[in-house]
C-alpha cells in the first residue's frame, strides 16, 4: 500500500489530522512536515496559529503524484508529518527554542523539514537550526516584503524582522540570499535599500515581471550553486485574489499559475529546509488560500523527490 | 499524564485530528468515538461528511472535567477515537455494512460507541449493531422530525426514514422509543400519527415546553428502565440561532442551555450507544454548531462516566 | 395533486422561483403573496430588495401542513404568488402607486395579500390600498421601533415614518393600532410618547415580557373586534440571534419560539392584509433569517386558512 | 417586447426563478436551458444541487445583447428555461433516465439543450440522449480533470468517471474528443495516459499555455469538422481565484478573461448540446462563481445564435 | 446641539471613528471611552485587537437616550472617546504600563473609564490604575470563566489569569469580588475552587439560573456597599447564539435579553471603571456581537449617568 | 513627526476613522479626501454607503511611501481627510448639492479632492463642482460600463447615467473623455454607440487588451494635454476575482497588477479631482476589494504628489 492512502481506501474527507494522512514516522524519511503555529509576532491581522490544521485539511484533495516533475513527492521521500511544535503564544524566545529543536532533530536524521507556519517570525528558528548544522545558508525568499525591518512597536523580534536578525546572527550568506516579489507601499525608500545594504539580492515585483523569472533563476544558480539552501515562502507573495487569507496583503501580486511555474523551476538547489508562512484561515472563507499553500508544499516535497530520484539514478548508473 | 492532553502540554490549536486529541487505542476503554461521514441520504442541504472533522476541531476548546457530573468523561472511561468509517458516498447499503461493523466491533469489546454523523440515516447502522447484540433496544431520540417517513423521491433509505426502517427490522422496542422535540410544518397530519401508530412516544416541542422535561423523563424511566438504550441526537432539535449549521432547520427550537439541561438529567439509563448527527460545517461560519455538538458529545461520555463511577463505587462498597 | 408540490414529485431544491412553488394564478384564491422589493427608504444597512427571492428560496423546506392550526395554509386558501411589484428604486412615490395597485387588485378579488418586503416603508402602500376599500383599519404591528418618527435626513417618506404618515392620511383607526415589542435606545423620551399621542397602543418589550402576551391579546380583541385588520411584522422584533439579517437590529429581543407562539394565538382577527419586512439577505450568511421569515408567512396564511375553515364549517352547519 | 425583459420593465432583482426571466415555453425555440441538480456523485465537497437556482439568480445582472458576437443569444434563438429535472438524490441510475429524457425531449424538438449541473456525472445523461439521436458525438471538454477514472470508493458511476463510461457506451467518437486544461496532482502517471489510451486528445494546462488556444482550436476544427458536437464545461477549469465555489479545486488555472476568450472563439462547431457543471453555491460567498457560470451560459447560447444568424443570412442570400 | 450627533445632522453610516461620534475631549467629562486593543494574551482564537474599531462602528446605530434609565448616557456625562492606547502586541508588560497610564489619567480627572478590549488580560491594567487611586476595589465580573488560572503554556500573564494576579497584587478586596455566570468544562474541580479559596464569590451559570439575579444582586449590595467598584464584562458570558464573535465560547449561556436586564439592575454601585472584553470581529460575520457590545457600553455609561443625575437632584434638593 | 503616523508610534489597528489616520485639517493641503456615501442610485446590489469607512479601515495597512513614484503621497501634499458628506439617502438632488459644495470648497482652496463613493452617481456632483471652476473638464474613466444610459426604471439620475447627464450639462469636453475597460453584455448595440455619439472615446476591454495601454495613453496625452482633468475609477473595471465587493460585476476584467500599472503611468495629466466608486463592503468578506480601493487612492494621491514634486523642482531650478 502506498502512502498517502488512496481515496479508494479511505475517502478524502476522512482526515487523520496529518498532511495528506501521512504517518508520523517512517524509515528512511527524507522529508518531514512540522506545524509551527506561532503567530504572536504578527503586526496586523492575527490567526496564523490555525494555519497548520487548515492546510493539512486542504491537503486532503491532493493526489500522490506530481505530473510536472514525474515524482511521488511523499512516497519517493518516505515523508512524515510529525505534528505541531507546542509553541507558546506569548513567548517568542521559548517558542524559537522549541521550533529550532524540532526542526534540528529532523535535520539530524537527514530529513528536510517543511515548516508550516505560523507567521514569518518562525523562519528564524529554522535558519538557526540550519546554520548550526550547515553554516550560513543560501536563502530563496518569496514575499511581498523584505522582512528586514529592525523594530516595530519597539520590538526586535516580530514577523517583519527575521531576515535582519538572521543577518546579524550570521545564519545566512548574504550574497546568496534572494528576496523575490517585493512590492507595495513602504515606510521610506530605505526599507528596500536596507536589505540591499545587507548584501541581499532584492528582486521587486516590477523587476520580476520585467526581467522574467528565468533571468533571476540563472542569477540564483550562479550565486548559490550547491550551497545548502533554505526556501521560505510567504503566501502574500501571491496576489490577494488567489490568497486572500493572509495578514498583510499587498494587491498587485502574482497569480497562482505564475507562482507554481516559478517554484517548479527551482529543481537545481541543495535544499536543507522549507517553510510556508502567513496563511490566516479566519480570512479564507472559501479555503483557496489553504489549498494553494498545500499545493505549494506538495511542490516543495517534489523538489526534494526530484533530487532523490536523480541521485538514485546516479547511484544506479555508477 | 491524563488524557486528553492538557493545554500546558500542547496548545489547543495543535490538533491531532482526533476528538480532544484522544488516542486511537487504550486498554479498558469504555467509550469509543467513531466518525460516520455519510451524507448521501440527505434530502436538502448536504455536507455532513465534513462534520466529524469540524466537530473534532471544535472539541479542542473543551477541558477534561465535567463540573455538573463531577467526572472526567474521557479519562474515567479511557475513551478512544478510532477515526472515521470509510463510508462510500454513493452506496448507502455498503456504507451501512461498514458502519455497523465498526460500531459492532466496539460493542463487542464492551465499549459504548459515540457515532459522529453524517446525516441521520447512519443511526440505522448503529441500531442494527446494537440489536444484534442486545435485542430490540430502547431509544431516546432528540429531533425536530420523527424521521419515520416511508419514502422520499421514491427511495426507502434516506435521512428521513431510519426509524420506520428500524421498526420494520425489529431493532427497537417501540414502547421504549421516545421522540422528543418534534415541530415544524408537515406533509399532512399523518406524519406524526404514523410514528405514534408504530407505538413510539412522540413528544412535540409544544408538549415538551408545556409539560416540562422532568415529566417526560419520568415517563422514560418507567418505560425504559434498564433496557439497553440508544440515544440519538439530531442537532436540529436545537434552535437555528444556536445551531445554524444543519440541513433541515426548524425555527422555534430549544436553546443550547435548555438542551444541555435535558441531556444532563439523563443519567439513569443503560446506554449501549449514542450518536450526534446532521451538523453541516459549510453552513456554520462561526463554528458554534460544531462547538455545541462537541459539547454534547462531552456530555454523552459523561453519562457513561457517571455510570462507570457509580458501579465502581458500588464495587468498593461491596 | 396538492399544491405546493410534494417533494415526492419534485425535490425541494428544484425551485420555480415562487413561494413554496405556488402557481401565479388559481381560482378561488383567498391568499396572495406579492414581493415588494423596495428598500430605498432604509436609513442604515440596505439590501431588502433581495429579500423576496431569498425568502421564497428558504420556503422550499416548508411542508404544506400546519400542525398547530390543523390547516393546509396554501391549499385551503388556494394561495397564489403573483411575483414582485416592479418597484422603482429611486422613486418612493411611484413605487407606492405600483405597490398599492398590486395589493389593491388582490383585495378587489377577495384575496388577502401577504406582502414580502422590502423595508418598512412599503406598508404605507398596503394600508392605502386597504383603507380605500375598508376605511381606516386596525393594525397589529410587531417591531422593535414604532416607526412614527416624522422626518429623517429631512425626508418625510422613509422606513421610520410609515405609521405617522398612515395616521395623517387616516388609513388606520388609532385606537385599534397596537405596536408590540418596542425596545432599544431612542432619540429622546418623546420617541415613544409621540406614538402614544397619536392614540396608538405602544407595548414595549419590557411590558410585553412583564405582562405576557395573553394580556395584550385580550386588549387587542376588545379594541379591534371585527374591524378589518392589517398585520405588519418587522423581522427586527425578533432577537438578532434568531434574525441577524436585518438592517437596524436591536439586541434583547424575543426568540423565534416566543415569536411563533404569539403569532399563532392571533386567530380571532378579521385580516385584510399582512406583510413581513426588513429581511436583508446579504447579512444572513446561514439563511436563518429568511427561513424564519418564510415560516412566519406560513403562519400568516394559516391564520387566514383557520378562518376560511371555520367559515366553511359554519356554512356546513347552517 | 424582447425577452428577456429589460430592466426598464422590471428591475433585475425581481427574479421569476428562471434564467434571465426566460419563459418556460416559446415557439421556434432553438435553445433550451434545463437544471440538472444532481450531486450525489461528488467525491469531496457536495452541494451542486443548489447551483441551478444560484446561477439563475446570478443571471439577473446579464443583459440581452452579446457585443462580441453581435447577437441576442436568448432572443435570436427564442430560448426557453424548462426548469429543473426532478432528480433523485440517492439514485444515479433513475436520475440518469430522468435527465436523459428531459434533454432528449428538447433535442427531438430541434432545441439545443444547455444543462446546468449538478456534478459532472450528469453529462453522461446528456451524451446518452445525444448519441441516441446523432450517433457518437464529438466533445469539447474544459476541465482540470479528465474524469476518466474507472471507479472511486468502488463505485463505477461518480463525477470522475463519466467519460470512461461514455467511451464504453460508445457515446463519443474518441478521436473527436478534446479534454482541455488538465492539471493538478494525480494518482499516478496513468491517470492522464488512460485517457489518451481511449483515443482522447488531452491538452494539459501547461500545453495549453505553451501552445496557445488557437493551435488547439485548429486541431479541433480539423478533427471535428461538422460532427455533432457536445461542449461540457467544468467550472474548475478556471482558477480558484475566479471560481472558488466548486468541489475539487485545482490552483494554477486560467483566469475568467482567458476562459471567455477561448469560448468565444468556438463558433465553428455544430453543437447539439452544452452543459456547465460543478458550481457549489455554499462555497461561493460573493457569488462570483455563479456569475461566471451565468456568463458562460450566455456565451453558449451566443454560439448557437451566431450559427442561427449565419444560417438565416445564408437563407436570405439563397 | 446634543452629542452624539443626531442622524438628522449626519447619517449613521458617516462614522468619525469614535464611539457614537463622540468628541475626544469635552469639559466636565464624567465618562471616558478608551480602546485597549491588546490580544497577545489570548490562548486560542485571536483577533480582539480589531474589537475597538468594530464596536465603535456598530455603535453608530445606537441613539442618545436610554429609555429604561431615562438618561442620555453620553450627554448627561459629557462622555469622550480618547481613542486607542498604542499597545505593543508582543509585549504585555509595556502594554500594561501604557494602558494603566491612559486609564489612570482619566481617573485623575474624575472620569470613569470604559475600556474596550482587547482580551481579558487588559483588565489587570485598569485594576492597577484603580487600586493606586482608591485602594483595593470591589469587582463585579461577568464571564463564563473565573480567569484565575495561574499559568498557561508556562506563562503567568495571559487572558486566563488576570484575577489571580489582581489578588496577588492586592488590587481587589476579595470579599467584594463577584464572578457571575461561570460555566463550561474545566481542567479539574479545583478550577473553580481556587477562585473561592481566594475569597471570591463564584456564581455559576447553574446557580444564577436557579437563584435568580435579584438574589445575587442583594448579596452584592450587602458585600460591596459604597466601595469603589470595577465592572468587567467578558462577552462570552452571553450565549454563542447572541455573541458568536469571541475566542473561547461556552455554549449554554444567557441570552442578550437576560443579560441586559441584569446589567440594568446594577444602578446602586459606586463605579470607578468598566471594561468589555473578548470580542473578535473576524468571527462575527453579521456583527451581532459588536452590536451587543456597543449596547452594553451604552448601558455602562447609563449606570454612571443615573448616578450623576441622582446626585444632581440631591444637590438641587439641598 | 510625519503624517500618517508610523506604526512605531501607533499600531495599524488603532484607527482614528480617517484614511491612514490623516488629520482633518492641515496647512497647504494639496489633496483632500472626502467620503461620499451615497448609494440610492444603484440599480442592483446596494450598500456602497459603507465603502468610505471600509476603505479607510483597509488603508491602515498602507505605508507612507510610494516606491514606484518615489513620493510620500500624503505628506508631500499635506493631505487631509475631511470625513463624509452628510448625504441624504433618499434624495439624490439634495445630496448632489451637499457633495458639490464639499468638493467645491476643497477646490476653492487649491486642494485636489479624492472622493470615496458611494455609487457612480456621485461623480456628477464632483464634475459640477469642477466645471464651475475650470470649465468643461477632461475625464479619464475606468469602468466596465459607459454609464451613459439615459434612464433606468424611468429615472434620469441613477448610477448608470452620470456621464450622459454630464454631457448634457456641459461639464465635460467630450473629445477629452476616455472610457476605458468597457465590457460585458449589453441591452443592445446602441449602448456603446450612444457613448461614442456623444463624442466620447470608448476603449473596450478587448481593445485595451489588444492595443495595450500605452497606445491609449498616448491618445489621451494628445487629446487632453493640460486640460483640467478628472479621473473616475469604478472598481468593477477590475476583475471580480480581485474586486468581488461591488454591485454590478462583470467577469473577464483586468487583474489588480494590470490595473495598478495603468494608473501608475498616468503622471502627465493636470488633475483637478479623483474619485473611486462602487465598493460594497457587505460583499467583500475578505476585504480585498477595500484594500485594492485604498491602494488605488494611495496611487491617486501619488499622481498629485509627483506633480507637486516636479513643480517644486522646477521652482528650485528657476
Amino acid at each position: 500500500m502506498k502512502y498517502p492512502l488512496s481515496p479508494d481506501v479511505k475517502p478524502e474527507f476522512c482526515t487523520t489530522g496529518s498532511f495528506m494522512r501521512l504517518p508520523a514516522e517512517r524509515e528512511n524519511a527524507k522529508v518531514g512536515l512540522v506545524g509551527m503555529p506561532f503567530d504572536t509576532a504578527a503586526s496586523f491581522r492575527v490567526g496564523a496559529r490555525f494555519a497548520p490544521q487548515a492546510i493539512r485539511q486542504a491537503s486532503m484533495t491532493l493526489f500522490p503524484y506530481h505530473p510536472v516533475h514525474d515524482v511521488y513527492p511523499f512516497d519517493d521521500t518516505n515523508a512524515i508529518d510529525i505534528g505541531d511544535v507546542p509553541v507558546i503564544p506569548h513567548n517568542i524566545h521559548r517558542s524559537y527554542e522549541l521550533m529550532e529543536e524540532a526542526v534540528g532533530t529532523l535535520m539530524d536524521r537527514g530529513i528536510v523539514p517543511i515548516g508550516i507556519g505560523g507567521d514569518h517570525s518562525i523562519t528564524l528558528a529554522s535558519l538557526r537550526a540550519a546554520a548550526k548544522r550547515y553554516g550560513p545558508v543560501a536563502m530563496i525568499h518569496f514575499d511581498s516584503h523584505t522582512d528586514t525591518w529592525d523594530t516595530y512597536y519597539g520590538e526586535k523580534y516580530w514577523h517583519g524582522s527575521p531576515f535582519i536578525r538572521a543577518y546579524e546572527e550570521g545564519l545566512v550568506d548574504p550574497k546568496k540570499v534572494f528576496q523575490i516579489g517585493i512590492r507595495g507601499t513602504l515606510n521610506h525608500p530605505g526599507d528596500v535599500q536596507e536589505s540591499k545594504d545587507l548584501g541581499y539580492h532584492v528582486v521587486t515585483a516590477g523587476e520580476l515581471e520585467h526581467q522574467g523569472f528565468s533571468v533571476i533563476l540563472e542569477q540564483m544558480k550562479t550565486a548559490i550553486g550547491d550551497t545548502p539552501c533554505f526556501l521560505t515562502f510567504d503566501i502574500d507573495f501571491v496576489d490577494p485574489s488567489c490568497a486572500p487569507g493572509t495578514g498583510t496583503l499587498e494587491v498587485g501580486g502574482f497569480s497562482s499559475r505564475e507562482t507554481l511555474k516559478m517554484i517548479r523551476s527551482l529543481t537545481e538547489f541543495n535544499y536543507v529546509g522549507f517553510d510556508l508562512v502567513e496563511v490566516l484561515p479566519s480570512y479564507d472563507p472559501t479555503q483557496i488560500t489553504s489549498l494553494l499553500a498545500a499545493t505549494i508544499i506538495h511542490d516543495f516535497a517534489s523538489l526534494v523527490a526530484v533530487k532523490t530520484k536523480r541521485e538514485s539514478l546516479d547511484t544506479m548508473i555508477e
